[in-house]
């Protein structure tokens, strides 16, 4: 599943206020760095990126600019940069300096030995979807973000559950008084969701998957569904605090009782690209040091 | 939704040996009989009903004779119906004689009021795909079977685990020594791979879940897998004892050390017929005890 | 079992702001009324309960006056009472008015019916014990609490895991990165620790549970400890929030990086009063839809 | 706690049929002959081991002669040795021969010096409890055995429930219809009911924990009560399979429908002699790969 296509305009970009990061970037700038080749840097990395030749601009504009950007950094910058480059639909490649990552392939030791070949064309490309938040209040939109990992509703209190409703395309699911609710895509799956009793989605089931937060009621539990499917959340009108709405653990949005939450597909999908030999079960096994063959 | 087609040729069967089916099949065929239709029964109650008209057929033609079949039991006879009936494409409708199920939507007390108008056109169908299970014995193949629930690995003797390898798409994916394996289909998802953990898959999303049983490891987790994957089990050589294979936890094989399990989507799906206010969310609710509307 | 002492001096309390509650203590004080007893009633039932003979007291002093202390309301009020009661042995009877109770044995309806058994003398007495949780800061004691059901620690900010250490008896137990611990008694372990995924633990298992909640680390598990135990639960000093501490979901406390919580057994035991059919297993079975007989 | 006892009377037993276990027995009897102490080793042994001096003796008398067992193996081994010596009161010390195991604190690197200390009186003496299960079919007792880690009711065919009943102190507990129940002892709980979800017990909780297996209610959870209980699990009449019983997974007792078991602990503790370091929580952590210290 070789792919043609040569990456010419790169853009390079990392995790703020890291050094390991900002060393790798340069590094990285340096190597890249050839006639061919235009590289793109935000501005804020004006001081700190010296390679001749590479062109500084608005991070904002990197999406237009490049056919591909290079994320340095752990899951949550590419995380970042996937919600706020998509809808430029470029490809994301990610270099790891976080802990060790789900999305980030290539270690900072391998930049030589691994960047090349993607760059002439050896890689492959996966879509991935992200979820759209929008939050309603008396039927006004008063807020909305997008994730590519979840969007998670939690209590506005310590201590204090919450009481809401769920309905997917408009069809009444369950009440429920928990902690909250995860709802996540695949790629999430491996992160928060796992940690609160959420099954593995691998990337191409396509579907969402919810995930109850220490419900008050044992027989909740974790329900896949098609990511077609649009998702309302309500909180209730009795609910005594104030949610509050994460989207990839970030993006933070305080609620109101009867605040509907509609989470549906982004109507975008993010291109992640991989080196060749890139196996997502491979991922799996050593981050969950599953065994190996007997 | 609602499905045009008009049933004429209708076939009545149950669960074998329950007389509270056959008490519900005797009142479904008298209620059925009109020289507008036809009403086809298993050769096995030609002494059990005497509707006038009825047509005595083998089991196995109930499919290339009808173009609706109505199963009155519990969710295994409509399993082990589905099975059975799969490659002739006929549609199913689920009468419950058993513990309340998550298949068979209509109560014996709804008889009138439920099923003239599903037999009128009134109804919706819902497609649901089945896993083949087929074992490799040295790369020859000693048998096979089908399930709409689940495919599930055993150990041949209790308090004995299991070394397997499993592998997706030819990809090695993890070894494991545990109690065995859960293969679900998003129909079996609510059956015995909930009891073990797994999650709700709902029917529309398509996948399988593999939901390990009392896994070695602790970091083993369900994983949903798109249905298009092939899924092989390789047994350990070394395993010292003789691994049994179910299929809807009624088809059992016995397995020797070194056989490949080969699992994936069956070329045929079944369909279901439901009444127009089927609601799958409603079901789930009541037989979980979910929360209503608050 | 039953306990010859007889109660004389008995006080009523309640769930402050409660209607329902109020109204029980109204019927529950005209039915105690008698030449042979006093009533206790806290002063700010002034208004609101006028009993002939009772006598109004500061909550406080409710222990120093009474042999038996009967609280109206739900399981929170019951173990509000026995934090602020506890030190002065009083026994606790409760009258559900909340959810259905795990603590509140008696319904509002049964009144006449159960009280007079147990004022006579026909009643178990069940001690429980809490836990006290205190607060180091640079080795000095910065705050402190009880509990009944569990002692929780809670991130500062949504969405931001702690990394802790946990020490037992001063021994290294394991370092954990998560949404949090919560360390319960086995009266709670069928309250917060159950939705965690925590055992319930007998009453008189005299064991702590400590349940992690989101655990980074998919082989982190639930684990009972015998109450003698004294738990240090040490705030990373680069955890960037400021951790909360909650006991039985009501005190809460903040908490600084580097911060100590020593949780140990409170030194006094609270006293249940149980009617002489009282049964945990029935309590369980109700609550939870366990089985029935079969 | 060092323990001033020396040991003079040794017995050296290892896994049947294990060259590993023979080796390290090998070295061990050479390391331990000294005119000071006598060694003991089972009469199965006669022609492998040739150290000047041992007595060969039955296996079942090792109790009797010995004031230590030294068990070469792994868990399994440890197992075995404690159900047969047990009465006996004979201190074991396990030496690891099997996967990294829970009960065998020596590695076989270590015997030149980590077993002359505790031979002169550095260690530590840990009691465990086991469990008796006994079966009763219409009152009669038709079977008996012990266990250290668990006592485990399995289904007599694959892929059917068991329906059975549970009682304590024959009080009723719940009905349940599951793949089965497992009753383990601390010792047991970071064994087979660890896979099952049930809770790490520290062994000074002295309690048992029954974990339900694959329990068809999603409300069925682990409980854990003292072991002073007695329990009792009936089996249905109506069952129509023979459920199997295990003890520590190796003895095996077939039941018949309306069959009782009768779990309770034995009136004999097992001592495990620890060297003077043991660490039960740096076990855990290692065995787990918890969290190391920040």
């Amino acid at each position: 599943m070789s792919n043609s296509k040569i990456f010419n305009n790169i853009g390079v970009t990392g995790k703020p206020g890291s050094q390991a990061a900002l060393e790798t970037m340069r590094l990285l700038c340096d190597q890249l760095a050839s006639p061919a080749r235009t590289i793109y840097v935000p501005q804020r990395h004006q001081d700190e990126i010296h390679t001749p030749g590479i062109k500084l601009v608005k991070f904002e504009e990197l999406g237009q600019c490049c056919d591909l950007v290079i994320v340095v950094g752990g899951d949550g910058s590419l995380l970042k940069t996937a919600r706020e480059l998509v809808d430029s639909q470029v490809p994301l490649l990610g270099i790891n300096r976080g802990h060790l990552g789900f999305l980030t392939d290539i270690r900072p030791t391998e930049l030589e030995s691994r960047i090349p070949p993607i760059l002439e064309g050896h890689y492959t490309l996966e879509k991935r979807f992200l979820l759209k938040a929008e939050i309603y209040r008396q039927d006004e939109k008063i807020g909305e973000s997008c994730a590519l990992n979840d969007v998670v509703l939690y209590p506005g209190e310590i201590a204090r559950m919450i009481a809401f409703e769920l309905y997917m395309d408009n069809q009444f699911v369950y009440s429920q008084r928990s902690d909250g609710l995860i709802v996540s895509t695949p790629t999430g799956s491996t992160a928060y969701a796992l940690s609160g009793g959420g099954p593995i989605m691998a990337p191409e089931t396509d579907s969402m998957v919810l995930v109850p937060m220490f419900p008050h009621t044992l027989t909740s539990r974790p329900i896949a569904v098609n990511r077609q499917r649009i998702i309302d959340i309500v909180v209730s009108e009795t609910n005594p605090h104030h949610p509050q709405l994460s989207c990839d653990g970030q993006v933070i949005i305080s609620l109101m009782p009867g605040d509907r939450i509609r989470i549906e597909q982004y109507p975008i999908k993010i291109q992640l690209v991989h080196p060749l030999d890139y196996d997502y079960f491979e991922v799996l096994r050593s981050k969950l040091n599953w065994g190996q063959k007997l």
